[in-house]
């Protein structure tokens, strides 16, 4: 069996270009005792890996030249030479860009696939509900009746922090590019608004979306969107810093209203999810009730066959997907 | 007698000037059951002035135009008709920028001027100094062999920020203006390093003075100075957000590495030390016994005679005092 790879063939100077990635093509390996094969059904893209390809001091160190891409994926062990696995089981862990991996089973954990299709154990059910779960609750402490903006909120992470906020009775405002991803916001998510960022009059309309003011802000873009949010905050708002993606290709944006934290005496905190392993299982099982419910909507945008991964990788990084990105492997 | 006051005679556009302020002169008031009269000996000068004297959306209502400046003062009772207090009682308050004003006694605190002079009631041992403590212990929350930054470090909430992380095993690196006020807040203060931003190699130098990175910063004035300190932050560093004066006379400035708060997962928490008045008994005790011991030092600098107010105020914007500013009443 061929097993295709992605390698991270160069360092981007400002925007990752498809040149900055190589595919290479091995044999898929033999197992050892204690070990499985898996076959990647879906990879997860998603914006942190941006990070990982400059080679600056971060949280996580850099996805070092000529290996394969890390990523999460769901997939099917089809060998199994491990106690806890046996062929047929669907397995979430960080199989990275490519078709074959092999795990010891550390970092693997089997899903059911039953009820839930396979790929939203990379989406609502994964590392990007989990964040939202973890962002909205843990920092963002949304009580009843306060206003929670979310930016991105379309994506993976930002549809789920919508909902949840809805569903702990928050009035719930969205940023999104474009009308369309804002009409999904509304009517198919139910978020109270959702301002399309691109538009002229973002401001105004966000000013009359946030009538009583913002109590929590769930950030994934930075930029011209962050300091709108932080120009409406109530004293003692809250802001999760989840992402910047607006600066992950090129200049960092600089926040203008920094006058607010200090004037609404708020408090902003950065955060890993993966670094907070305790929430996983309450917040995975609060999410999956809500899926199954039919609570919590969400919407992928599927790219086919591992060579798509790079351009759908782009997309992502210029707002192109709508709704979880992902790579179907063929 | 005459009550010599200013008043806000109108709002800055930028920088604010002397012309902004109006001197007027009045009859001190006669007094009523339960009131009291002070003589004002000094009125402090604090940066948050300058924005009560805009118009903008604060925390704080404007300072209503025509009307006597807000501010703290130590002063004598010279008239008491209130059982509390009796003539000869040194009061702390907020008298405003005037030479006696009337109080129901509310907001007035007795203090003991046998040991402590009375202007240190409005220094280490009033709101800047809780100040100082408040957001270094309760929100900075140091742990020996951490390393804490401040701005402004010759200042009055500074220089008791960077005392008190040393009294709590920390490392203490001040950033302040110019080699004297540098000298100062190691050679008197006993900071382990003071860095002049206005040097050239201050980068290099804030480098070399945080060789295990920073994990607290207590921020005062913004702009360059807090980005220098952001990109020091170690993993789970926490930032206490409590002055911006490098933007309070004109353009706010901007916060150019938002990406650090993310990167290194940082809370960062703007405060008002007035909201938490369950910190200030803990606080003013623990700082009155480090002033009687010697450990705790301050410097001030006394502008004479309530005409030098506005010039010693547009001073203190510029960082031209040294130390706490203060107005000594004649």
């Amino acid at each position: 069996m061929r097993n295709r790879q992605w390698v991270l063939a160069s360092r981007p100077t400002g925007r990752a270009e498809v040149s900055n990635f190589r595919l290479t093509e091995t044999e898929a390996p033999a197992i050892h005792e204690g070990q499985v094969l898996i076959k990647v059904q879906y990879l997860s893209l998603d914006p942190y890996m941006r990070g990982r390809m400059d080679d600056a001091r971060s949280y996580a160190a850099p996805q070092p030249l000529d290996t394969v891409m890390i990523g999460g994926t769901v997939g099917e062990v089809i060998e199994s030479k491990h106690d806890r696995f046996q062929a047929g089981d669907v397995v979430v862990g960080m199989g990275g860009w490519q078709e074959y991996f092999v795990s010891d089973g550390s970092g693997l954990r089997t899903v059911d696939t039953r009820t839930v299709p396979a790929s939203v154990y990379l989406g609502s059910l994964g590392m990007p509900g989990v964040t939202a779960w973890y962002g909205l609750l843990r920092i963002g402490k949304p009580k009843s009746g306060e206003t929670v903006v979310v930016s991105a909120a379309s994506g993976a992470v930002g549809s789920v922090v919508g909902q949840l906020a809805r569903i702990h009775g928050c009035r719930a405002v969205g940023f999104a590019g474009g009308p369309a991803k804002c009409d999904y916001v509304v009517r198919e998510l139910g978020f109270d608004a959702c301002i399309d960022y691109k538009s002229d009059n973002a401001r105004d309309a966000f000013k009359a979306a946030t009538p009583n003011g913002v109590d929590v802000v769930f950030e994934n873009v930075g930029g011209a969107v962050f300091d709108m949010a932080l120009a409406r905050m109530n004293a003692f708002g809250r802001v999760a810093l989840c992402g910047l993606i607006a600066g992950y290709n090129g200049q960092d944006l600089a926040l203008n209203n920094v006058r607010s934290i200090l004037v609404n005496r708020l408090t902003i905190e950065g955060f890993i999810v993966s670094e907070h392993a305790d929430a996983w299982p309450t917040a995975l099982a609060e999410l999956t009730g809500y899926v199954a419910s039919g609570a919590l909507k969400y919407r992928e945008t599927v790219a086919v066959g591992i060579e798509s991964a790079p351009n759908a990788f782009i997309g992502l990084l210029r707002g192109e997907n709508f709704g979880k990105q992902l790579v179907k492997m063929v």
